[in-house]
C-alpha cells in the first residue's frame, strides 16, 4: 500500500539526519496521499541507522493504523491536525533543530531580516502561544496541532505563504507540497533562524574594539599582494 | 573476563569520538557488571585511533585492577563513587564537551527551557559546588564523586530522573542503564546545553535591528513563488 | 564553446558546496572570457548533485543567451554589471554564506580587525546602501549591480584591492581573477566575517566570571605534566 | 637530509587541515633537529592537497636555506627566534584558527576558567603587545618572534609551562617537544579559547528567560520515561 510514498517518506526522514537537523531518533516526516486520505509517517523512536522503508506506518486522518506493525510517531496527532486544516500541504516535518528550537524555547517568532528569509516565506515565522495546563494534560499532541492552526488564523497567515511555525517551548514544524520540499523547508528554516540570531547580535554589540593599525594592515596586504610581495612561490 | 562488556565499553568510548564529544584522548566511559561488582573502564590517555577492546581495564569497586596491563582512567575513583552511591546506574561517561563544559566553567546549572530538556530530565541539570582546597589536594578524583553525590542529595534529585551533572570548573558526568545509553545522554546534554545558551541569548538581545523592507520581502518572495516567478527552470 | 571555462565554472560552483558556503541550490559562480566578452554562468535553481559542466549557460555582456538550454542564474544581471564596471575581474561569486549574510542583514560593513583581513583586503568590506522601492520594483538584479559599483566609487575603493562587498539585507558578492580565486575569496570572507563578529563579542563581554582557583589549576596541570604526574601510561 | 623529520613535519602540517585549524594554504608547522641546529619548515603558500614531504624546506638558525627549492614560509624568522630563545621546544606551529585568532584580534589573553585549560597550561594564555610601526615596517616577522619572547620574559612565564601565545591583532603560535605535540597544542588552544568565550558569555547573559512550565516538563518527561510512557516501541 502506497509503496512509493513509503519510499519517499523513508528517504525524507533519512535526509533529516544527513542535513544535521536531528540527533539520535529525534524528528519525524510524514506525507499524505490526498486521494485516499491516508498518511505515511515515521515509526516512534526507531534509530535512523536500522530504519527501513517498510517500517513506515500508514494511518488514516482519524489516527487509526491502517498498515504497519510499529507504533507511529507520538507526534502523529499534530501531523493529522495540520493535514485536516491546511489543505494545500502534502507533507509535515518536525525537528528539534538547534537554532529554530532556541527561538521556540525563548517564545519568539523569527523576524524577517533579509532576502534569504524572503525567498522562503513572506511573513515572519510565528511562534504559537504556550499550551495551557489543561491542553497539555489533555490530548496534548492534538492540541499542539490546534494551537498551530489557531496561530495562523489569528495572524491571518496563509500556510502556503509561510511553510513553518515554532511551537512555544518546543520546536519547529514545517510543511510543503512533497516530503522532500518539506525537509528542504526545515533546512532553510534552520539557516534563517541562525542568521536572524546573528543579525540581532551584530546589530546589538557595542563596538568597543578598535580596528587594525594602518601600518599593520598595509604590511600584511602588501607582503601578499603588493609590488614586492614575498608570500608564496614565484 | 567480561568480554562482551569490554566490547561494549570499547564501542561506547569510540562513539564519544564519532559524536564529536571529545578531542584527542579526552573523555572516558565505564560500565559495571552489577552481579560481580566489577567495572570495565577506558585506559588513561590512550589515543582513540589505536585503542582496542582488549585495552579496557577491569577494576573492582575499591579501585583494584583485576585485569588489564594499562593504567585505568585517572578519573576512575569518580566513576566508582557514582556506582557505589547511585545504585540504578550501569554506566558512567565523562567528557569535556564544549557547551556543557562552558556552563560548568561558569559554575551554572542548565535550566530547563523546553521539551528537548524535558524529554531528557525532569530537573535542571545541576552544577556541583567547587571542591575545597583540601578536597583538591587530597583524594581529588574520589572527592569529585563525593561532591556529585552530595549535590544530588542536597537538591533532592533522584539520579534516575536526571542522568547528568556538571562539575564546577570542570565538565559533565553522565550516566545510564547501559554504556550506549550513557553516551546518548552525554550527546543530549550537549544539545540541551547549546540550546539553553542560545535561548538565553535570544531572550536577552536588545533588538535594535529593523526588519527587511516590505517591497524587498515581496520582490524576493514573488520572484521565487509568485505568479510571475522567474527563479529556476520551467 | 568555451569548454574549458565551462569546466572551470562548473568545478568552482561545486566548490561552493564543498566549502560549506551554500545549501541546496543557493549561490552561483560565473567567469568571463575577456577576449570574446562572453560570460559562463550557473543555471538557475539546479541541484548541485545533478548539475553537469554542460549545464553552464553562456551569455553575452547584454544578457543574451548565446549557448545553453537552461535559464541562467536569476542574478545574471548583477554579475554582468560587475564585469562591465570592474575591468580587472575575471569571475564573480554570490553566496548566502551565514556569517557574511548576517552582517549584510544588519546593514554593517566588516571592519578590519586583524591580519587575516589584511591578507585579504586593504579596506573594510563595505556594505551597500539599501535599494530604493523603485530600484527593487524596477530592474532589481541590474540595480543590485549598480549599487555595488556606486558603493565602491563613493568610498573610493579600487575593486582590485577589496574583492568582496555586502549587499544590504541580502548577502555577499565576491570576485577574483579566476573563478577558483573568486571562490577562495568567498571562503576567506566568511572566515573574516566570523572572526570580526567574535572579536567584537570578546571585546564587549562584561567579564563577570572569576577564573579557576589556583589550587585546582595546579592540581590538574601537575597530574598531567608535573613530577608525579599520574595521567596516561608510563 | 633529515628525511624522517621532513616526513613528520609534512604529516603535522596535514593534521592542521584535518583538525580544521586552517583553511586554504594558511598555517605552518616547523620542527628543529637540535643536534645539527637545522629547522624543517613548510614552504610558503603551497596548497595542502598537492604538498609532499619533499617540499619541506631545511633552513639553519640564521634563516639560510640549506635544502629545498621552494621558499620557506614567510613566517620563518618568527619560528627561528622562538627556537633560539626557547630552548626546551622542538616544534613551532602557527595558525589563524578562528577562536584563538578572535581573542588575538581583540588584544585579549585567554583567562584560565577550568580544568581543560589547567590540563594544558598553568598560566593564562598571554597576548603580546602590538608591534610598533617601526617594528612592523622593519624586520616584521623577526620582530614578531622578539615580541613573543619579551612577553614571556615580562610576565615571568616559562614557555615549557605554557605552550601557546597570541600575537596582538594576528593569531596564535604554539609549540611542543615534537611537531605532533605542537599541533595537538594548537588544537587544544582552540578548544580552550572557544570554551573561555562561552564561559564569559554564559556568566554575562542577563537571564530574562523563564523556564519551561512545570506541567509541560512533567508531560514530556513522563510520555518518554514515566509509568505510562507512550514514546517509542514496546
Amino acid at each position: 500500500m502506497l509503496e512509493q510514498l513509503k519510499q519517499d517518506v523513508y528517504r525524507a526522514n533519512m535526509q533529516l539526519k544527513e542535513f544535521g537537523l536531528v540527533v539520535l531518533t529525534w524528528g519525524n516526516v510524514s506525507a499524505i496521499d490526498r486521494e485516499s486520505g491516508l498518511v505515511v509517517i515515521k515509526p516512534s523512536g526507531v534509530p535512523y541507522d536500522t530504519m527501513k522503508a517498510e517500517d513506515m506506518v500508514v494511518v488514516d486522518l482519524d489516527g487509526n493504523v491502517v498498515e504497519g506493525t510499529l507504533n507511529p510517531s507520538s507526534d502523529t496527532p499534530t501531523h493529522l491536525e495540520l493535514y485536516r486544516s491546511f489543505e494545500g500541504i502534502g507533507s509535515v516535518v518536525h525537528t528539534h533543530s538547534a537554532w529554530a528550537t532556541s527561538f521556540a524555547q525563548a517564545g519568539r517568532s523569527i523576524k524577517a531580516y533579509g532576502t534569504t528569509h524572503a525567498d522562503f516565506s513572506n511573513h515572519n515565522i510565528p511562534c504559537t502561544r504556550g499550551l495551557t495546563k489543561a491542553e497539555v494534560e489533555g490530548e496534548y499532541e492534538l492540541n499542539t496541532g490546534k494551537v498551530i492552526v489557531e496561530c495562523f488564523e489569528n495572524e491571518g497567515i496563509n500556510p502556503n505563504d509561510c511553510p513553518a511555525v515554532l511551537i512555544h517551548r518546543h520546536g519547529p514544524f514545517c510543511w510543503g507540497k512533497s516530503c522532500f520540499k518539506a525537509v528542504e523547508n526545515a533546512l532553510i528554516l534552520e539557516e534563517v533562524a541562525k542568521m536572524a540570531f546573528r543579525t540581532e547580535e551584530i546589530a546589538a554589540v557595542e563596538q568597543k574594539q578598535v580596528g587594525i593599525e594602518d601600518y599593520l594592515l598595509a604590511k600584511h596586504y602588501n607582503r601578499k599582494h603588493g609590488k614586492n610581495a614575498y608570500y608564496g612561490q614565484k
